[in-house]
């Protein structure tokens, strides 16, 4: 084991990160020392780059950002039984305290006490990252090493497509981020009957189209509503699955949604914003649901099945590989709307 | 039968209502004509009574209006197999289509062609009503016959109270209207193990405490957030049953409503209002029901059970009992919020 | 209309049928009359021929069976709405009574009175059939109409597959006739992980195979548990999907069950048999349904959307496309096991 | 800390069990060590006394068995932080591994590599017994000291019932031994309408009657199958909690089941038996569930929130408070039937 490792740091309550050499951290009991192989960008790595109101409100500098990896395990701490050196893994960087009436009711996805690596302790953009053997994920060798790194944010989208029932529905994703996208060829490979897709990105909506959808609409130039009422003989979707927290998109999904649909939300409004809930949700019978994070484990299994199974394609979605020193560059792409998902491959 | 019957008759598009003799109807193929005993007045009737905006757009006067109602069948039409004259019945109002999609997946209940006897189509404030056969709901002995009006309303409670789980969860209800005062009731006899409410009139927290609420709070002058987080540990309340309406109690009830939990809306908003949809329900989890009318029939079998076991005192939410032709008085107790239940007994 | 058509008759009570022409006849109000263009048989109609048992018990000659099929519409009786001569359709035939406790509570499938057409009344193997307006379904343009009389099975796997979670999990299937087959491809197309199929017949074995499940083996001269539980590492599969009613199946099949996983049985074993109730269901936190018919209409709009997305290709398990008039032919290639499913084409 | 305590010891494989002292254990790091108060026995614990063919496949002498109690932590070990000396507790005996893809999803209580203590750890039939802090539940106050070793098989009991709808349902209770009686309570504590109980012991059905029954019936002289169809107006009943293991009790059970009814079976039976699969759960569309232990810890939460609230009585089912050392007579007790629930009351 080296002494140092290079890092993203986010050094102090500011915008921008530095690269620097660390110490290689050591494995206490139970933990589990990850050689970082890759490591992808999410949406809240830039939030706290650009350090807007919310990495204010959460982020305590120095800290090491970072949430979506894969790697080989490089040293267990006392007590660890379930991998060893040189395990493929990556995991769940939601640390649940596994006390609180959710964690001891099966919720530990939306635990009271919840610690996220990355953004509450190190992440892992860096060589090295430390993990809980409990969130340990053992890779199996059917799934590209090279989408390792993106199973948090597949994640997200096999939690919201299986929240409910999605074979045989016609379901709506409003917004094709990453997430929104891996949607599309989630609920497709679950048996879903049609997906439409809503994206005012232009590039973002050739991948939509790539990943299975049927109907892909930009709503700053087509009548979507329209569209997808008269496509679905003026009844509306039955699944909403909500992926891009603007309030237009929202409010445009449950406009489509037929009576007693469901909608799940997983994108963040950043701010409160009206609603007709007579209309959209009272006498429309629907179920909403937020969509947090990822159930832990039962998404997954679900995950790793759907992947084994070669039912998952996920090449489109990542627009750019690059190396880890390149962050800043990861981050201008992002903020232009270019890049989807940007994965960084460590040497 | 008499060729004329009294009739509470919405004669024209403005305010106010007239009590008229009109021809008794005549039952047709697969209806039912049945001897109007007691009838009760909901909101729905206040609306139509003081002709504001809703009414406006939905009502074609002249209507006979009143969908609460109980009494005895007087005569059948053709092919009406499973009542006969002088059985005891009450009737579900919301007439479905049986062949949009939602009529035909076991949703009637969020038909998407209903028609509403009372408020689409000639109700039950007059000495005769016409109801389909589908419609009718014969009542059995052990169902006190003063409650048989109240069906309707109390069916939205059990719709709402039995929408999820219900046993040992702790219940916070806001709003206590009649149906805000059943759900109380319902919840309880269902195995709530707390159940709290949230009332601004005195005289309707005094009644929810007699239907059985352990907690009930004014929200004008207690920090009701505070007490009841308070006697949840910190936690908040498993299930939020809304029956107000009102924008802020709406808020207030996602405020208490622990992450996990499920809010069941029923009482319906006059206008779109703004909720922080990322706080409130994303990232807490929540699983948010719109509730409309009654399951067909499911939820009609639960009230005749709950009732038929003795689980259910209706008697402290009947304020009033008047004679049809007060039905200007029972308008103006109404709107004085000195009324909660308002019942007519014809003779 | 012609006065006469030809149909298969069961005259008697005794084995055999006879095909004879008998009047075509005249749909009453709210009755469709049906001209029969594919039409096809059942393990039912075998058994009806032969005069076992359950056919002596169920019959009243004379009776014309068949209620699979597909054909247009050839006139309407009074009152009828939804269809009009020539639509192209199919049919439900069970019809469900309307009235009891199942009926009004969604659970129209298994209605305390159902009626069958084709056992209790006329079906299908016939020039014409009379089907009552609520159990028309009518055909989108989507659907080959080659497949169209499979409805009636297909739905039956559908129903199966599709009462509980089915994507992402690993499923057994024993027993491989048309429903068993049927099942495997509605599986696979829903998400299923991995299809394990279990069948004695080498032929239908192929076609399993054909219909996309991934390990097909013979219980006969192969380990089947030995197999499944290596490549379940050791934890069995999440569903099973019993098709096939032989006891030893049956039993095969909840030994490989994981704990906690779902027994749907949809196969029909001839008599009571003895089954380890606390090692294959109480220990294990079993969940096992009973499977009946087709959800009355849920399986259906299931079944067309997932046809309609062109996820299913039935054509494998048609094994013979004969004239009615070789109706006797049809009943020998399915007593020898050569036949899996038989399609009879009308002129 | 004295350095030894009586103990009920299986000392080795035969029947029988002795008293004895043994050295107090010390508790390691994340274990707890409880000061028993109470202890009850469970048919287990016969099985384990008799040394019948069940014990002597499972159960390795020395061991000291039990595993229904309560008491006061009297020293914790290292890292534990949810309970401190002094604090009231009960337990979970079953320890689940944690690793196996049932732990994983939410499913411990069905746990592939489960430890029960009592069975395969030692036990609480001991002035001190040893727990993993994970398995500690504390008790509020509002339950009453008296009963907190009957939360175990309470908790069968609320798993049972609450495995499914059970607010306005019709159920039945096969077997009144101590769960089948706090069954009772718990069906009619969450809003069931009716509940009928079957059981041979005279003196069991004088307790299901106390305990909320509303017909208690004996199976061997009266006709339980008519007199139940004719109150269900001949459709049966909702929901069937058999707790009795006894083939007879079940396939009675089956028959009074509705179509579309659910059956939770808890019973073990000691053998496989016969049972008409066709028409008990294919053609009735039922739904079976094997229920095993309790879910953890979202049954404990439940109990504790009826027990909270005042909705159960647990006392009737208490027939004995015994000494520990009069552990030869408690058993004595429940061989004869006479005993339902044995206390030892510890000093």
């Amino acid at each position: 084991m080296p002494p140092t490792m290079q890092a993203v740091v986010k050094p102090k309550a500011a915008p921008g990160i530095e690269l620097r050499e660390v110490p290689v951290p050591a494995p206490g009991p139970g933990e589990v020392l990850v050689r970082v192989q890759t490591t992808s960008v999410c949406g809240t790595d830039l939030h706290i780059y650009n350090w807007d109101p919310w990495a204010k409100g959460r982020i305590h500098p120095p800290l090491i950002p970072g949430h979506e990896f894969s790697g080989a395990v490089a040293s267990v701490g006392r007590g660890v039984t379930t991998v060893r050196e040189g395990d493929p893994v990556s995991a769940e960087m939601h640390v649940a305290c596994g006390k609180c009436l959710q964690c001891r009711i099966g919720q530990e996805h939306i635990c009271q006490h919840v610690r996220i690596l990355g953004v509450d302790a190190n992440g892992a953009f860096a060589d090295y990252v430390i993990i809980p053997e409990s969130n340990i994920w053992k890779l199996p060798p059917s799934i590209p090493r090279d989408w390792c790194s993106l199973l948090d944010p597949l994640g997200n989208a096999v939690h919201a497509v299986l929240a409910g029932e999605i074979a045989a529905q016609t379901v709506l994703v409003t917004g094709c981020g990453a997430i929104g996208l891996f949607s599309i060829a989630v609920a497709k490979a679950c048996g879903a009957a049609k997906v439409f897709a809503i994206e005012v990105n232009a590039h973002r909506r050739a991948v939509a189209a790539t990943m299975g959808a049927d109907l892909v609409l930009d709503p700053a130039t087509e009548n979507a509503e329209k569209q997808i009422l008269e496509t679905t003989g003026g009844t509306g979707v039955d699944v909403l699955l909500e992926m891009s927290g603007h309030p237009e998109a929202i409010r445009l999904g449950f406009a489509l949604l037929r009576t007693g649909g469901r909608a799940s939300l997983l994108g963040i409004p950043s701010r409160p914003f009206e609603l007709d809930f007579a209309r959209d949700i009272i006498f429309k019978g629907a179920t909403v649901q937020g969509i947090n994070g990822r159930k832990m484990y039962e998404t997954w299994f679900q995950m790793e099945a759907l992947l084994a199974s070669g039912k998952l394609n996920l090449e489109p979605v990542i627009t750019h590989r690059l190396k880890l020193a390149e962050f800043p560059q990861a981050m201008e792409l992002l903020k232009s709307g270019e890049a989807i998902k940007v994965v960084f491959k460590l040497e």
